[in-house]
Order: structure tokens, then C-alpha cells, then sequence
């Protein structure tokens, strides 16, 4: 593809051309990025033509994506997501302006349907139909997502996910007709027998940072942000992390989008992690070379992971972008689950409501200050693990149908401001 | 407000002036229907504008809708949601197009958004800050819709849901911070509640039907279709139908885009009820004066009714619109749901897929035939429903993480066409 000029080892630097490899460096095992050739899309991709485009999804970006064209995307509508500016949550955190970027819109409902897309086109495009098998490691909503998008166009998947994987997101594999592999382990096991499996079966991996066209839908995310501000980007980005894909993407997003010549300032970005999940924390404060493995415990399924495959990807992109990195209980996710979605209406599940919890232990650090303008990515809907939110909520009231019995009731309910 | 002419009686046809009533006909109790001055709109409407305006969203609508303005909007983005035309279910049933309407992407998952966005503009239109309290019946779609917006203006809530409602509805209304009151009953019981509690209590009622603007709400879905279909409507249109207000909300949408000229053909609808819960079906085809009341038993929550609130206007809205009514059974909604899923990538709850049950019900008596341009409406998304949703559904394999193990399985899966 004349636009991608290389695959680059993010660990050994080494220059891959796109046939030489399929997922990793060849001489390291270190996950590659794709790199264009900037100056070509320069002279091709314009902001008037993001004017004129009347297609609000990912694929307005084209000329940055490593597809060729447009033709048998999945039609589901992916990305430009709605970004809202929630003054009242702002005023009360006491920081100049709180942005919240609604990635629970997307058609599977997670952040996740940005990278399925992305690769179930590079699929159509690179291979042959009866080839068409795509299988896929994941915690719950990278599955999900691929077997959505992949329903849309007709093609088959095999999900290995955790057993302890929440039920909501195993439904929707099955009735998007997925074949689902539940692994009796953790996350880090399931990744480990996709890639065996696909080596060894010849079927397609997409396995998060795994695969580098994952980033590639994800850094979509910071286009639209760069859009829906009118190029005015906020000075910190909270995101959560597990495997440190969607930082790493986000980040990849803004550097191409300052390379073109779209935007001059480039966000602070900041991860938040979760319990004993904290691998790219702890490598990130303790400046180790690389992410150390962990329990990987958090009741944030999204987020939950041993050892982050794009762990260091992770670390660089917060140091480049001159951000930190957060860590939070899983009690302090409980705390802030029912006082995310009361004061915004956005349900979001735990992993998501970490970014929350995560800007409110950042002020109080003072990490981030009343000057900030503030931007939390909100990357899955709390419909897709209900007994979590169970436990950030008070009970319903149950009477019979009588008006007095609704009266005797009332002395406890707070009615007023 | 100088664009609506009167509040018109659907039952004896009385006309009111917008401050002479709340709710009902003050003679004969029956629902309201927003007559608007058609030639004043004619005037100050146009597709051009429309083509000009770049939000995406009901208020693009604003000159038909019995708002005054955007100002104090709640903020999350409601409608225009993505509308697909999907040729290989076309092909399968042997249609000429299958659109398909996706309204699960909504604020709280659901297109009971559309009526609680309106409604809750009216109230903060109408009623002083300190008045604004807003109560529901609801079968669990509409009370975490009025939720989630009221969560993002900040108003606070009273609901009333039958006790069986998904635990995932009563989950997000928890969450938004609503007072939820369960009542041992049906949605009929909640209902009539829910009226003696706002005239009692003094707070505002957005009952489904009762609450004319609810109405108003829904046929911005009808604005959409045409536009999204460039102004070429359907030939059928089918709606789900529990009391019966969004399929005369759908109609009233195409009526007046008829009458303000944006439009020519008007297409049939066809009301799709469920189990026992089909009054409207058996009104229309047993030509009642009156709905009957009916046992309301189905596993399809959302349209689950024993005396449909707008029954009659659905009845009216079929007979104009020389459309019909399907009724379907349970079990063909389970065989449907993971047929959808699988062959859409859009997950849809029980109410939502028995659209498509009622489609294929359709076809096989002849009532829609392979000439036929088809549109399903889908209401809801299967993640509010997980229960139902994995009566459709197969197991998945669990197994150690371990190559062998894999592949001792791999035989029962088939992974080819």
C-alpha cells in the first residue's frame, strides 16, 4: 500500500516492509507500527475535505487508515462518537472545562469496534474468502465488538475470552454467532492459545498491540477529538489502561494529526489503571525499562491483564506526551459508578468509570489543577456488567399498587435538589 | 406557543387550547393529539435548511416539535440514529430492500429517548426550577430513558415499574439516581398508580400516551427515515406494539412531512404485537370499536400491556395507512433473536426483534411480498435484556488453556460458509 511506508519494531527499531511480517518483528517478537508516509498524505488530506465529508464515522479519515478503500467496510456505523462538555461536573471538580468522549455509542457498545473494524476490512481486503476466519484474545469487549462487526459482514470468529468474563459480553458472542473458547485462566492465558491457535490452525489473529492495525482504528478516537473541538485539544487526557493499546493509539492519533499540520498542541495524556492491574503505573513511576508482570486483580474487567502487550508503548507515549499515570481501588470505582452515570447520564462500566475515579484522585494529588481543561474517554457501557453496577446502587422500593402504601414510602425519598 | 394550534381529542374530537388542559380530554378522558399550524411551518420549514444543518439529531426538527427553542436541551445526543439497508436479509426473505432502522443506539439504548427528550424540554419550559419533578409507568424502557436525560439536566424522578421488569432496566434507573418503586403488579397497575401519585403529589406525568408530547418525541423516527431514504419512503414499516404510541408517534410523522410538502407517498404500517399481549392486533382484525383488554403475557417486556394507552390511535394509524397487524408468538421471537444478531451485527431485545419475527410471519401469509421495499424498526438493545436473550443461544466451550484441548473440540465447530 503506497501510503504505509513501513512496520516499525517499537522495541528493536528495526524497519519491516507491510509483506515481510504478519504481526511482530521478526528479529525481537516487539509489536510493530505502522508508519505512513506523511508528506504524501500531507499533499492529499485536508481539513476543508473534513468540512465537506457528511460521513460521521471512523472511516472519514481514510487517507490515515491502512485500508485502501471503502468498499465493503462493516456497514454498522463505527466511531464519531458524541464528545459533551459537562460544565456542572466541572465546576464541582473545580477544573476549567470537563470534556467526556461517549465511546459506549458505538454499535458493541465499547471503545473496541474502532480496531474490529479497522482489521475486518484489512481481512476483506488481504484474503481470500474461504480464508476468512478470524479469531481473537480478549477480556470481554475486543470479542464482542469483532463478532459484531464481523456479523454485519458474514465472516466467522473464534473467541478465546477468561471464564471469569462478564455475562453480558459472552451473550452478545453467542448471539452474534461467534464459536467461544471460554479459557479457564486469565486473560494473558486466553492470548497465549489464541496465538498458538492461529499459527497453528492458519486462522487470522487479531489479538490487541498483537496485531498493529488495532491501533490503528483506535488513534481514530483522537481525530475526532481534534474535530470536535474545533482543533482546540484539552490539556489531559484520562484513558484507561490494561494493555495499553488504546493510550498508545490515542497518542499515535495525535502525532499524525500534528505531522499533517492539523493541530499545533498536543495533549498531556494520562492512564489510569485499576487494583493490582497496574503494570504500566508501576513502570511508568518506578522508571522501570520494562512493565513488570502483576496479578493483574481489578474487578475492571476491560482492564484487567497480567502483563500489558502494549505495555511499553504505553510508558513511551506518556513521557512523550509529558502526562503521568494513575491508580486507583476497586472501591473507589464502586464510589464513583453511580456518581458518573447520576450526574451525566452516561452508564458507563467500571473500566470506564476508572477514568472518573482516576481525574478525582489527580486532583487530589495535584496532578491536575483548576486551570486544566480535561477530557475523559469513556470506552464501554455499564449494560454489559450488571452485577458490577449492582454494587455501587441503593434498592428499588416494592409496594403493592396503593396510593398509600406509596405515601407511607415517601418520608424516605429525598425529593428536593 | 404561536406553532400549535390546539390539543385534539383522538376519542370525541374535542379541541383545547394548550393551557385549558394537561393531559387528557377534559370531557372525555381520552388522549390528545398536538395539531400544529401547518401553512405557518410550511413557510418557515424547508428541505434546504434541513440539507444546511449539520446537527444530527431530533431537534433538527425543532419546527415541529412543541418546544420553543434548543436553549437548555438535555445534552446527549437523541436520534438520527444509523438506518441500514441490508441486502443479504433481503435477498434471503426475498424482498426488494430490507431497511433497517437501529434506534438501540439511543442515549439509554432505547427510542423511548425520542419522547423523553421532548418531554423533558417541555418541563423545563414550563415548570419553575423547584417544580420539576417528573414521574413514569413504564415497562422498564421508558423509566431508564426519562432517567438517563434527566440525569444529565439534573431533575429528579419518580418511577413506577412492574415488578418483573429486566434487572438490567431497574439496574440503569438506579443509576441515574431515579427513585424507583416497584409495584406488585403489571404495567397497567403502575400505570394507574403512577396517575393518582402526580395528582396527588403534584409532580409532572410523562406516562406513556397520557403525556400527549410523548407522541411528538416519536415521530422524529418517521422525519428521519424519510430523509435518510432521500425523501423515497418504504412500502411497510414495522413497528412493535405494546400501547400502541409509537406506531401512531410514526405515523403522525409522516402525515405531516406529508402535509408540509417534504413528501408524496406514504407507506403502511404494520403493528407487530406479541403472546397474549395483542389488543391492537385483535381490534384491528376483529373490527372492534375498542382495543379489548387483554392477559399481556409475553416475554416481550417492552410491549407487555393488557389495555394498550393508545390503542385506539394505533388501530386508526393502521387503518389509514392501509396497513395490518402481525401477532407472534414467544418461541418465534427465541428462534428470531440470534438469527438477527447473527445476520445484522445489531443485538436487539425481545420486543425489538419481534419485528422481524412478525416480517417473516408476514411473508409466509402473503402479506408481503417479494415487490416489497420493508423497514424494521428496532426499539431496544438485547443487552437491557440478558435473560431473555440467552434463551437464543448455545453454549460455549470451556476448556484448560491448553493447544491439545483446543483442538479435541475444534471437530464440533464448523467454521466453513
Amino acid at each position: 500500500m503506497k501510503k504505509i511506508k513501513m512496520l516499525k519494531c517499537i522495541s528493536c527499531g528495526k524497519e519491516h516492509s507491510e509483506d515481510e511480517v504478519k504481526y511482530v518483528c521478526n528479529s525481537c517478537g516487539g509489536n510493530l507500527e505502522v508508519i505512513y508516509d506523511y508528506n504524501l498524505i500531507k499533499k492529499r488530506f485536508s481539513y476543508d475535505e473534513l468540512k465537506e465529508n457528511r460521513y460521521y464515522d471512523i472511516w472519514r479519515y481514510l487517507d490515515l487508515l491502512p485500508v485502501e478503500d471503502i468498499k465493503g467496510i462493516p456497514p454498522l456505523k463505527v466511531g464519531y462518537t458524541p464528545l459533551y462538555k459537562n460544565k456542572k461536573l466541572a465546576d464541582k471538580l473545580d477544573v476549567s472545562d470537563l470534556y467526556i468522549k461517549d465511546d459506549t455509542r458505538n454499535p458493541s457498545a465499547s471503545f473496541k469496534d474502532r480496531a474490529s473494524a479497522v482489521v475486518i476490512k484489512r481481512v476483506i481486503e488481504t484474503l481470500d474468502e474461504d480464508k476468512r476466519i478470524i479469531a481473537t484474545a480478549s477480556t470481554g469487549n475486543a470479542a464482542s465488538s469483532l463478532s459484531c462487526l464481523s456479523a454485519s459482514v458474514g465472516i466467522k470468529n473464534i473467541i478465546f475470552v477468561p471464564e471469569k468474563a462478564p455475562r453480558e459480553k459472552v451473550t452478545q458472542l453467542l448471539i452474534f454467532g461467534a464459536n467461544v473458547i471460554m479459557v479457564k485462566g486469565t486473560y494473558d492465558d486466553a492470548f497465549d492459545l489464541c496465538v498458538k491457535a492461529c499459527e497453528k490452525f492458519g486462522w487470522y489473529n487479531r489479538n490487541t498491540a498483537y496485531n498493529p492495525y488495532t491501533r490503528e482504528g483506535k488513534k481514530t478516537a483522537a481525530f475526532e477529538i481534534c474535530e470536535q473541538l474545533e482543533w482546540e485539544v484539552p490539556d489531559k487526557i484520562f484513558v484507561p489502561v490494561g494493555d495499553g493499546n488504546i493510550i498508545s493509539g490515542i497518542w499515535k492519533g495525535f502525532l499524525e494529526f500534528k505531522k499533517i499540520g492539523f493541530i499545533d498542541k498536543l495533549p498531556k495524556l494520562v492512564a489510569v489503571q485499576s487494583g493490582n492491574s497496574n503494570s504500566v503505573y508501576k513502570a511508568f513511576t518506578e522508571k522501570l525499562q520494562t512493565p513488570p508482570v502483576v496479578s493483574g486483580e481489578t474487578m475492571c474487567d476491560s482492564i484487567s491483564v497480567k502483563s500489558p502487550r502494549d505495555g511499553l508503548s504505553a510508558v513511551i507515549s506518556l513521557n512523550e506526551s509529558g502526562g503521568f499515570a494513575v491508580n486507583i481501588s476497586d472501591d473507589e470505582v464502586i464510589l464513583s459508578m453511580k456518581e458518573f452515570a447520576s450526574s451525566t447520564g452516561i452508564f458507563a462500566e467500571p473500566s470506564a468509570v476508572a477514568v472518573y475515579a482516576g481525574l478525582k484522585k489527580a486532583i487530589s494529588q495535584k496532578l491536575v489543577g483548576r486551570g486544566d481543561s480535561v477530557l475523559l474517554l469513556i470506552t464501554g457501557s455499564g449494560l454489559k456488567d450488571i452485577e458490577s453496577a449492582k454494587k455501587s446502587i441503593s434498592k428499588a422500593y416494592r409496594i403493592e399498587p396503593d396510593i398509600n402504601e406509596l405515601e407511607k414510602i415517601l418520608v424516605s425519598i429525598n425529593l428536593k435538589g
